[in-house]
């Protein structure tokens, strides 16, 4: 038994320092060291090269590296018979707690518009709002949304999540999925944290749009594939968004031809909210393959139905 | 007896206003519509030209609109023989802790950096620091710096705070005069809250800057006194500080040709961290004329000798 590390971008060195400091006696390999494709029956893989897990016939895991998991279900050639994994982060949790609070905070005090204000040397006060006076609403309410949503109604904004089951988190109003038009007219942040599924892509869209409150402020830390983005430029045209901070793009890099570079009501960042980071997650990550070793359950388990 | 409020920008309509829908029949006048200035016994002032006093022989109060009073010691014709207040409001306690918090986390999560890299089609990722690994100091820990603190702290930066007198306040260490070099060799973030006295004018020079870590961050919401602004040039310069945000300045607002406007590393906003607004501090203007009516003690006395 041994375990293979795939990415496309041949990353590996933090991954295999972090998994040799476990100490943990599991076999570590990479396509370009592997040996014996048979011994491998768990990998550990993000945007591995489509057709890479054919190598490997004795295939009994493979995890994601990070919280998302799209980026397997976009091999068509993803084994059947194979148990998908992803990690579960507590950094990862507290880290987009973290960068989303920094991101509304920015937005309700007026920072980047102060800081384009500084570019044209004009010195124009406005009246800030208050933490107290903004309703958010957290689109995908599951693990990490409600991390972030206790923390953002912890500094004392007005929380509301969307999920498909009802949750009950103190504080926090839970809505369902038949009820997402009461939820989005409360949402004057709207903050995008779902997973990207069939019915999940190009959520954030027009319509959507539409039954937000006037002037609502999009935040997307989820997926690119979440957002229609010529619809956000739309809704940014007509006056239904008053601006929208990205870190998740369709296509990453963001090509450098891309609308959105130029627009001062589009707030970008590189992807950088939350970054999996290997040290953090090693453990979880040996404590699965040793039980897969001993056929025990396995922690953090995909559903290939829910895609999440 | 009558109230006078004073504001050398005449900017009367909302403290008129806000002092009318008390309905405490407390007479109102400004210096365009009082009749008999004898019958003023106390003023609401906030920057009065100087020398307005003189005008008004019978005055036992002068109370400024704001938490900072240096405007009144500013005018050296300020009579002798009268109580100083000043408004706690808090409003502008729960307004400031906002805005610093935001302008810690825009830092920490390179918001600002990000904007400027977008102006430059550029993508480039960095890690992120962690609320948990930042330690802040607080310079001026008195009512509104313990408030921010606490908030600071709540969210997880380890903070300290330095004052005269020393402070117990769970979670923050508390410095007193001596200690500043110890204190300000923890402050990865400085933020100053300090009042406006002798002995804290120029307190953020190069000598002080020395004593911070490497790569410290200023943030200064108090008054623009306190910073001595080309030792701030010369500080990012040398590499002292890898930035500031100011939200006060020596002359407000900046001029047009003032080197801050030009540079990346300092963050300007136009006095907005924290408003007094006329509407949350109305009551307590108004109950102190009451106590002064009928010669109890007032409320938020200012000490002639602290100048705070």
């Amino acid at each position: 038994m041994a375990l293979l590390l795939i990415r496309s971008d041949k990353n590996y060195d933090s991954w295999l320092k972090a998994l040799t400091d476990q100490n943990s006696g599991v076999q570590v390999y990479t396509p370009e060291t592997v040996e014996n494709p048979v011994e491998i029956t768990m990998a550990l893989t993000w945007k591995a090269p489509k057709g890479s897990f054919s190598n490997y016939p004795n295939l009994k895991v493979i995890g994601s590296m990070g919280a998302g998991v799209d980026h397997l279900f976009d091999d068509p050639s993803l084994p059947q018979n194979v148990t998908l994994t992803r990690v579960v982060d507590e950094k990862l949790s507290s880290d987009m707690q973290e960068f989303v609070l920094a991101r509304c905070l920015n937005h309700i005090k007026d920072l980047e518009y102060y800081s384009h204000l500084q570019q044209q040397v004009d010195w124009s006060p406005k009246q800030y709002r208050r933490v107290a006076d903004v309703s958010v609403g957290i689109l995908g309410f599951g693990t990490l949304g409600q991390a972030v949503g206790k923390k953002l109604a912890n500094v004392g904004f007005k929380v509301s999540g969307w999920s498909h089951t009802r949750k009950e988190v103190s504080g926090i109003k839970s809505y369902t999925t038949a009820e997402l038009d009461s939820f989005l007219a409360t949402s004057e942040i709207l903050i995008c944290l779902l997973p990207l599924t069939d019915q999940t892509r190009n959520i954030l869209n027009l319509e959507l749009f539409r039954k937000l409150p006037e002037k609502a402020y999009l935040i997307n830390v989820a997926r690119g594939g979440h957002l229609n983005e010529a619809d956000l430029i739309a809704a940014l045209e007509e006056g239904l968004l008053s601006g929208a901070a990205l870190d998740v793009f369709n296509r990453e890099p963001l090509p450098k031809d891309h609308k959105f570079w130029k627009r001062n009501d589009i707030s970008i960042t590189p992807h950088v909210a939350s970054m999996s980071s290997a040290g953090s997650v090693a453990p979880q990550v040996v404590e699965n393959y040793h039980r897969m070793e001993y056929g025990s359950e396995l922690m953090n388990v995909v559903s290939r139905e829910k895609k999440y």
